[in-house]
């Protein structure tokens, strides 16, 4: 019997040693709490919290505010018609997908198909899979830019009808992409598929809560984002929006069961029922004054910065859009990769190195290539892992 | 705009006022956190904490010692070969009955169906229809016991059969349901289940957590629990196992992604990301204490102490299983409701009355049916508030 008291000790008081860490994660670094959430994760920690006070829809709670949060503010936010939380950004595609392959009736053998941007996330694979949809993907995007060009949303669209014959049920842009940090041209994307009548999806896991993104004025039909990775939220909890409340489409997402007249069978009746909504709630106030343009242009800023520090080595090259636009940066790192060759500790040592100077971020054993994020990190912590960069390339005799 | 200073504040620092109250709500019992769940909120709150230390897999994450838990610990206290962690027990069983309709190819237009107690849960009504399935139910439980017998799931197979033309997906039961507490005959179920080849899934959104159960020693195929419902965590969070590891239904339960060897289809790649599935692990150690055979014993001798107290004045009937076997008890209180028809408040002053009292959990306007839970509330506790509905029917002279 492995149950007794002494194995089941490893569960309780476990300590996060990247806590005291300055986290460059691209995962890590939208995510993390406000003192606000803080406060409603204690509150609202308890299982089914908020449901003390649901008279059977959850997002229509008028105490705590929760209806006012998924039906007013959280549309104005998204620049949509009408919005929803769900259990993360993933969930949200599926539901999106699901809902387009049943009403169409093209879910498992029929299949249908969507058309992706081929730097897409492989949640968004995973999400058009589990619909049982087929995927077109643009080309793929070529070293070092990494561009994805509204043409190759046309190409892939072509082709894919060319192959099976029927328009895919929708076309996703990933915005940015999760490597480099890429934004791709959604509006002009939009027009091309708008012209062959095909729905957008914008997976906005990397910018809502970070930056300016408004569904209506980039042009989509669906934008879905992620708490946990960008609204400093307590996961698992994602957003979900639809510009247009009246369509078909909304419709079908929205559909209500047909055994309960309340419960939206796409959301399974509820999602988020605890903390992380309401920690999606406390983070809110904050999550609108950084994605503030004039607050995102800083964000920016402080990423070239730090790229400029890097390059200036002479042993960093960045991978994606220059001047870059986001705060999620790729590098290849030829300095740190010469080290890892010539090392008794190999391609460990950087790893151990940062850990040591309580940076956190880059997975044990990279060295060549690696991707981090600056975002929120500010101005006086990147200079700090700049210069540290810069020592362990020193130390080594690299520079 | 609707997204100034001032609006937003309403989203920060909202209390939760029933938390000093004896909380008697079914949904709120077996959710409350314990000291070590609080402890692991704080530590493990930020947005993907856990990710840190993901190396691809978050079931896989070695420490915390998540593999431990979702593959070693799990399945033995679940009576399963395998086991997943999810968003809950509404998408565990959404899980099931989608890879069951994936694989039969009975999704959609060609739908398949499951047959289910009419008992049965709204969301497990809502994971079979977004899951394309139809259902066939158990005839209409009946009052005052609303047993719910095998030779009622025999009864609802042969009508599947007969009006499909085909056999069920699976059949469901509902252990105990969310109404009455009620056990059914599980074992018995399961046998009649087995001589049609049908896969049984049990519905522990109840138990699991609460009482010993065993899904293997209970004859089930698929057992799911809900985290945030009965096993002391912050939700959402669920569980789901399976029996047989290496059957055709756990080879599709668990696919893994065509686009990424290591991601399974059905969870999206990955579930519980956070805080929810540190708390539920930090929880664990004090489920396992309380779902011992000796433990739960305690909790039905309070139910049924609870159950006496209130019959004995004479206004209160319970409908569902005598003797009673669970913490959750649905109430016909004629008493109350007396009340509600002759006094000025109507039928609010009952969450009035008990609000005055610090008793939450039944909703505001229910005065002549209504379920709560003793569960985890003590018997003292359970005194004071059987006392308070006997001063209440007093102070309104009704007994």
């Amino acid at each position: 019997m492995s149950l007794d008291d002494n194995s089941l000790q490893m569960f309780q008081f476990i300590k996060r040693d990247a806590l005291d860490s300055i986290n460059i994660d691209p995962l890590q670094t939208g995510g993390k709490l406000t003192d606000a959430a803080k406060d409603a994760l204690l509150e609202w920690g308890d299982g089914y919290s908020v449901c003390d006070y649901c008279g059977g829809v959850l997002d229509l709670i008028k105490k705590p505010p929760i209806e006012e949060f998924v039906h007013k503010m959280l549309p104005e936010f998204l620049g949509v018609g009408a919005a929803r939380v769900t259990n993360g950004a993933r969930e949200s595609k599926f539901a999106i997908y699901h809902s387009l392959a049943m009403a169409s009736g093209q879910s498992g053998p029929k299949s249908g198909y969507v058309v992706m941007d081929s730097l897409a996330h492989y949640s968004s694979k995973v999400a058009a899979e589990r619909a049982g949809l087929d995927i077109v993907f643009t080309k793929p995007a070529e070293k070092p830019d990494y561009l994805i060009r509204p043409h190759d949303f046309l190409d892939a669209i072509e082709a894919g009808i060319s192959e099976k014959g029927k328009k895919p049920l929708a076309v996703q842009i990933t915005y940015p992409d999760g490597n480099y940090g890429n934004l791709a041209n959604v509006l002009e994307i939009s027009k091309i598929a708008h012209e062959y009548e095909i729905p957008v999806l914008l997976n906005g896991a990397y910018s809502v809560g970070r930056m300016p993104v408004n569904a209506k004025q980039l042009g989509v039909d669906f934008i879905v984002g992620s708490g946990h990775k960008s609204m400093a939220a307590c996961g698992p909890v994602g957003v979900m929006g639809i510009v247009d409340a009246d369509s078909d489409y909304a419709k079908n997402l929205f559909q209500k069961s047909k055994y309960n007249k309340v419960k939206e069978v796409e959301l399974l009746g509820c999602t988020s029922r605890g903390a992380p909504i309401m920690t999606l709630m406390a983070s809110f106030p904050e999550i609108v004054r950084r994605t503030k343009p004039e607050n995102w242009e800083k964000e920016v800023e402080n990423a070239r910065y730090f790229i400029k520090r890097l390059e200036d080595t002479g042993k960093f090259i960045l991978y994606g859009q220059k001047p870059h636009q986001h705060d999620l940066i790729f590098f290849e790192a030829p300095g740190f990769y010469s080290i890892s060759e010539k090392i008794k500790k190999g391609r460990y040592f950087l790893y151990q190195e940062l850990k040591e100077k309580k940076i956190h971020g880059i997975k044990p054993g990279l060295t060549k290539n690696f991707k981090i994020s600056t975002f929120g990190v500010g101005k006086e912590n990147l200079k700090y892992v700049a210069d540290t960069f810069e020592e362990i390339l020193k130390k080594y005799d690299e520079i």
